[in-house]
């Protein structure tokens, strides 16, 4: 079952990614790229207790190996450094020492133990990483310390950067949680050319936070798509550095599903944030489908839906064109009662359980020019429930896709 | 496994799908579209065995049960009427009397049981047929006798008309198969809005038909791919009228091979005819997959190629990106060996067993310029091989699906 969300958490304005006490971001011009950030860093006055999520890509590139070889090793992390540009993927075993001389030379410069140390590329794949740049970007860690700089640094081609941050009170303490992430084309279900960092000063249990970040996951970066395609470098990762001195955090704690609720919060809008800026995108789509056997079952038949390329062109023309709706529908490869179903978009009911209503193009076309377009999907075969995010398709994803490396 | 083509049947030039003995075909203006043609018709002169393959998609259209039903009935066809602009889709209880009236109206007209009339139709779902245009359609049947004019009257965003005609030896016999077809957006592997009728003078034992049409259908039809979308009106019908009077083919016929092959090389040839001509394409692309473990599997990952839109729209702009490739591979869902993988475009080999070999950028752009691209990737799991149809994904394909209706 999804969470309901009751808002026992605060938003805060303008916050970034160092906002949870004792971590500290930044970026710079490494020179990767010419003339944008291309390189950041991220850390955590003392070790945090951490997690991570992959891509399920067979090609990992290889920083998700070092990472997940380091998370293995104590479970905590310190530092993360991020490289745009350049993915690192597809590099063989000199692509795999690169990584691994990257988290090295960093874990030195911040005089940590390298095993506390995360890397992340996203950028071109099968290019190896010009270490000279990286060792020069490496030696300037801590010459920016503007959260805003690391925000920058690790996007491609998205147009925004991602991040957000709440406040939550645990245990009679002010929790924060915040997030970056980047993400905008190679956007689909199993983690996707996306990259997400989640911080918090709250004091979370390794085992649990692992738990929490896969279940998080699933009903966030998950949901979303852009262009039906996974990338071989999506990591998320949450450092908890504990430095509120809250009572440790696990699933029997009383107050874990409001860490939890908040925790969700900030995956899914920095997720809703990841599908608006889709390549080319003018409109971010939510598909609401209720009524399902389960809720995998219930997101399996909205990524068809907000997946097809024929209803997002649609809903770029702002044509209300719902035969597409329900052909995606049809060919999600899940069974549902025909007759049950309920379509709506945004306030526009179309069909009623089974029944086509009266059509109302004109009502149809006012939901489908907003910024943000409802399409809600009713079936009568159980309870269950997903909401997936997703964007139109446009002649400006054509454009960035056909001439990304030229 | 599939079939080498050993070609012991003969191309006919310019041949329509009226070319096998005792087939008529014919097309008109009916009034559905402003004015190019959108209503055919295609009749043998005696009754022909038939089979048919139908959309998986949840919602099949009303035509597609008439139909199966026809066919249940006896096995038999001898007509076939066919509208564009309307797919009498998600048309409830009144779609299906409006294509049941459609069949008997015909079958009428044309002096025949309606139990051997096939019904079809193409174009926006979920809009009642305007049986008033329907009928006096139907009333029209045979004014005109060019198969040129069905093969167009049966076209939606398509931009050219898809026909063949083959001549195989069997039995001391000359026998002709034919066949049109239609489809241009919502190509995807099972059954897309694609339509396909197969026509031939071939005396084949039903049963035969129906499992021959199958096995040609998965290697042909379900092996294209132009926007990921599946219609809720795809259907392909043979009809073998037996007018060569051969020995009746089936399975253990000595030349049965042979005609399969001439009637599999027909299916593919109309696949690839749709595939090139999908929504917006400037290019054919054909992905063949080796050394995989199954058939069935190298298919799979080579749709996920071929399926990608970050591949589709990196051939549109003539880049050899070849990590999103693998990157596609990856992701496909089906494991192999990373370290067999081999990687071609056209005749500039990329990846040989794992080895990334000296990047030839400008050799690859020779091959991407082509109005064919040919990908090849080679795998050491198993000896099993699949070939998919695709295009690239262009500017064109927005415009043409953001106003479809409008």
């Amino acid at each position: 079952m999804e969470h309901t969300l009751s808002k026992s958490f605060k938003i805060l304005e303008n916050a970034h990614i160092d906002q949870p006490k004792g971590f500290t971001a930044g970026g710079i011009h490494a020179g990767l790229r010419k003339s944008k950030r291309d390189f950041g860093w991220l850390y955590s006055d003392v070790p945090a207790n951490a997690a991570g999520v992959y891509t399920q890509n067979t090609f990992q590139a290889a920083p998700l190996d070092v990472t997940q070889q380091a998370l293995k090793h104590s479970g905590q992390l310190q530092a993360v450094v991020v490289n745009s540009a350049n993915a690192n993927s597809y590099t063989g075993e000199q692509g795999y020492q690169d990584a691994l001389e990257m988290q090295q030379l960093t874990a030195k410069k911040i005089g940590i133990d390298s095993s506390l140390v995360a890397v992340a590329s996203t950028g071109v794949i099968g290019e190896m990483l010009p270490m000279d740049v990286i060792k020069g970007a490496i030696a300037r860690i801590g010459e920016s310390e503007a959260a805003v700089d690391f925000e920058h640094a690790i996007l491609t081609t998205d147009t925004k950067t991602k991040h957000i941050a709440v406040e939550v009170e645990i245990d009679g303490k002010v929790i924060t949680i915040a997030g970056a992430a980047k993400g905008s084309g190679m956007i689909h279900p199993n983690m996707a050319t996306m990259l997400s960092f989640i911080t918090t000063d709250a004091n979370v249990e390794t085992e649990s936070l692992q738990q929490g970040l896969r279940q998080i996951t699933d009903q966030s970066f998950n949901r979303i798509t852009v262009d039906g395609d996974s990338s071989t470098n999506d990591m998320v990762l949450i450092l908890a550095n504990g430095m509120q001195n809250n009572e440790t955090l696990h699933p029997q704690h009383p107050e874990w599903h409001q860490f939890m609720e908040a925790w969700q919060f900030v995956s899914r809008e920095l997720a809703k944030m990841i599908a608006k800026d889709g390549e080319g995108a003018t409109k971010l789509v939510e598909v609401s489908l209720e009524g399902a056997r389960s809720e995998q079952e219930a997101a399996q038949m909205a990524k068809a839906v907000i997946g097809s390329s024929l209803v997002k062109t649609a809903i770029y023309g702002e044509d209300a064109n719902w035969g597409r709706i329900i052909s995606a529908l049809g060919a999600s490869g899940v069974a549902f009662d025909k007759q049950g179903l309920s379509l709506a978009i945004g306030s526009e009911q179309i069909i009623k359980e089974g029944q086509l209503l009266a059509f109302h193009e004109p009502n149809c076309v006012e939901e489908l020019v907003k910024d943000t377009v409802h399409l809600f999907i009713g079936l009568t075969d159980g309870v269950e429930k997903a909401t997936v995010w997703g964007c139109d398709l446009t002649y400006d994803y054509v454009q960035i896709n056909a001439s990304y490396r030229t």
